[in-house]
């Protein structure tokens, strides 16, 4: 029993490397499609996004089962607890990909504003942060989940780097203003993707150093769940 | 205990609605400091997002203690696991209640761009939407949680006509441009309130339902796991 109980945490950690790994390829995608002024591609990344919510379902289910069914104590209640959440955060990110794609969609049938220089390196920085606090996530490394936090804030200055720059193409003519907004958007749906990627390093953080540093606040008590249970 | 675990289980009800209640009441208070240019009504909003993380560290704190004490089964254990995820979804509709205000600030402090008569209107159905998806969670009423869902399509059809209005604004005389990007994200933030209310309301269907209609698909065998366990 125990040793089934550890093959299906095994197996549920998997499956979140599975998710997450199509969730960075439909980020990558989108801004490929961008880049490249290729909307099929683009295409590709709004039908991918099915798989990905039945992902959620499916991952859901799994942690509900062994909820229901294994009772687990402490450490591992909680690391179950906090897959669905990460669960939650992945299906929202392929929300983001597929705006992103649409945005593109739009982009590529009009005349090009700009060449696309930033954007791309923004979203290596957002796909590494999915990619590496899914990792950490299943190696319970605290540690680097903690400073992978610190990454948004690269993130962040890109976007306001990105923002300020569109801010110059709109007012410089009122011709640019819809594209240069399409621009702003996708900046915003990979500024939201690292958001929700440290949301997920802080889920480790939660998990293997049991209190939260989510809001720079300690948990109240949660050892006491452990020492009652 | 039985009658233990279910005080609990109403009392972890009182303190999602107390922090729903919050949270209304920053949307309101930052849509209104917007309104009246008041930008100390704004502060309030910023400095009140303590609060709402205060209360999810506590709510998931009590979910989790719930889950490993009482071990509950079936409808018990997804209300609980559901709990979790909606905390999570009011504490993000905090965030976006303190970036409105943030954007009514700097508002604020430059010349009225146009009266304010939208976004309130927009606001006003998203704060509804947040109070009845709660309700519903509460009152285990899923038939209206499938209502409030086609809801969210109102919202999106303020966010359009206000996304075309400033369009307008933006082409017509750049020094409109940059007030006009920050009337434009508290749009996109009062649909993203909006949103994580569908999400709240899609919890509700799945509990009371047992099965999702999240992606239009139907949920695997959730009730396996009562059959089973």
């Amino acid at each position: 029993m125990e040793r089934h109980f550890h093959e299906q945490l095994q197996e549920l950690k998997n499956r979140l490397l599975e998710m997450g790994a199509r969730v960075e390829k439909s980020i990558d995608l989108a801004i490929e499609s961008l880049v490249r002024r290729d909307s099929p591609e683009a295409e590709k990344v709004i039908q991918a996004d099915d798989i990905i919510n039945q992902f959620e379902i499916e991952i859901d289910d799994r942690c509900l089962k062994l909820l229901a069914l294994q009772q687990p104590m402490a450490g591992d209640l909680r690391f179950i607890t906090s897959a669905m959440k990460i669960n939650n955060d992945l299906e929202r990110m392929g929300d983001h990909a597929v705006n992103i794609a649409e945005r593109a969609v739009t982009l590529n049938s009009r005349p090009s504003l700009k060449p696309i220089t930033e954007l791309p390196k923004m979203a290596a920085i957002a796909v590494s942060m999915v990619r590496e606090s899914l990792n950490c996530f299943v190696n319970g490394d605290a540690e680097k989940a903690r400073e992978l936090c610190k990454k948004d804030d690269e993130v962040d200055g890109y976007d306001d780097r990105i923002f300020h720059e569109l801010l110059t193409y709109m007012t410089r003519d009122k011709g640019n203003v819809a594209r240069a907004l399409d621009l702003l958007m996708i900046s915003k749906n990979l500024e939201r993707i690292a958001d929700l990627s440290t949301n997920i390093a802080e889920e480790v953080i939660f998990i293997y150093k049991a209190k939260t540093i989510k809001h720079h606040l300690n948990s109240s008590d949660l050892d006491d769940v452990r020492s009652r249970s």
